[in-house]
């Protein structure tokens, strides 16, 4: 039987998502602990996608293959007894075998929470990128919609990044205001390597004034990295959802 | 001269406020901080009280003595920059000599607060005490009025609790629900040793059915640590503010 699970971690004490030989992983821990239920059976997970280091997850999705017979709700509390506190399976139904938590990825959000409040906020610190300067939301917006549709994001990615179609489909970007918070969300047919925290962080530029929203175009037609803005860490990113058909 | 600081801390890795010998604690970490900024010479701290372990701050305040001529407005900055992150000062300024952090109180707030998600939320683990079971905030809310005014709170103090006098004044209790989290805020002329937390306790088992609004009356006549409810984990507690005269 195949399980699709929805988990949510926090990246703070992990080396990303993928397995890494000595390092502790989101994949490695879940594993782990999916190996113990299979009494020493080794389970290998397939993720949407990856993570980096630092960055969360609320709607992570992976799939399994098990020959336990565990009812379908009682799956969350089976995995999270034998997981540690930072990640938590919300949810898990069986599902078709043909169902592949990577290659059926339908589209997928993304969102980037900056904090403003004046000195950082203790509780946020590994969960906001603390940000105190006055933004100009109005053109964050209008660079916002310059950027969703479909286009070659190579400026939006980092250099090095080795995936030869860099054409990608932004379907909408919202920025709102929450209390103290500026949250960013971004859905998208698929990301490129950074292509989050480089948007965002092109988008801070012009909050700031340092870049114009009239310069996104030029950006975008110039497919070089340089002409983008500096990339935001990490701990403020979050995987928020991952869609699929049905 | 004297200087108030507002302080806000993230109790997880602390040993809770007060120093206590080879443990990590706020006060320790403070007192470190300032004794750098004045150049090795010892400076103390006075606090409005102590927090336990995992128990964090919003707004504790304290006060010390200074011989350095910092702008208020600039205290802040130069203690966090020496400070870890998960201690933060808020603000600063100058108080006449005759302030005392701890003696001037009037009055205080705590907030308790749980979260009500299925699964846990990872991202508040160590923020919220994790309650996933139905409440019946009505009740709740009567034995809260039930609960403000003066009383004699012997039945919700730590037994051992040496201090004689065990009258104190709640002068507001609130319960709200805040998305998937309940919000309790507690406004009292002081606490005694565990007092929220045995509240909380307390109004959690009336919530669930397991006690009934209508024996509180009979828990404070009692004054007996016994008749009231478990003692909810501090990890959930929050010092919110502090309150002097001006």
């Amino acid at each position: 039987m195949k399980v699709k699970c929805i988990v949510s971690y926090d990246g703070s004490q992990f080396s990303g998502y993928q397995v890494q030989p000595k390092k502790r992983t989101v994949q490695s821990e879940i594993e782990e602990a999916l190996t113990k239920l299979h009494k020493g059976n080794s389970i290998k997970i397939f993720a949407s996608g990856r993570t980096d280091a630092n960055v969360h997850a609320v709607g992570q999705v992976f799939h399994f293959e098990t020959s336990l017979t565990i009812p379908e709700e009682r799956w969350p509390y089976a995995l999270n007894s034998l997981l540690p506190e930072d990640i938590v399976i919300t949810s898990a139904s069986y599902v078709d075998e043909e169902f592949h938590a990577r290659f059926d990825v339908v589209k997928k959000e993304y969102r980037y929470i900056i904090n403003q409040q004046k000195t950082q906020d203790v509780f946020k610190r590994k969960y906001c990128f603390h940000y105190p300067y006055e933004l100009d939301l109005h053109s964050i917006q209008k660079a916002c919609s310059l950027l969703s549709g479909t286009h070659d994001f190579t400026s939006f990615c980092a250099a090095k990044t080795e995936v030869e179609n860099k054409v990608r489909t932004l379907y909408s970007i919202d920025v709102k205001k929450e209390g103290n918070d500026v949250v960013f969300s971004f859905i998208g047919s698929g990301f490129l390597y950074n292509m989050v925290r480089i948007l965002v962080g092109t988008l801070l530029e012009i909050g700031l004034g340092l870049k114009s929203f009239e310069d996104i175009p030029a950006i975008l037609e110039g497919r070089d990295r340089r002409l983008s803005g500096k990339t935001v860490p990490g701990h403020g990113l979050y995987l928020w959802k991952v869609y699929y058909d049905n």
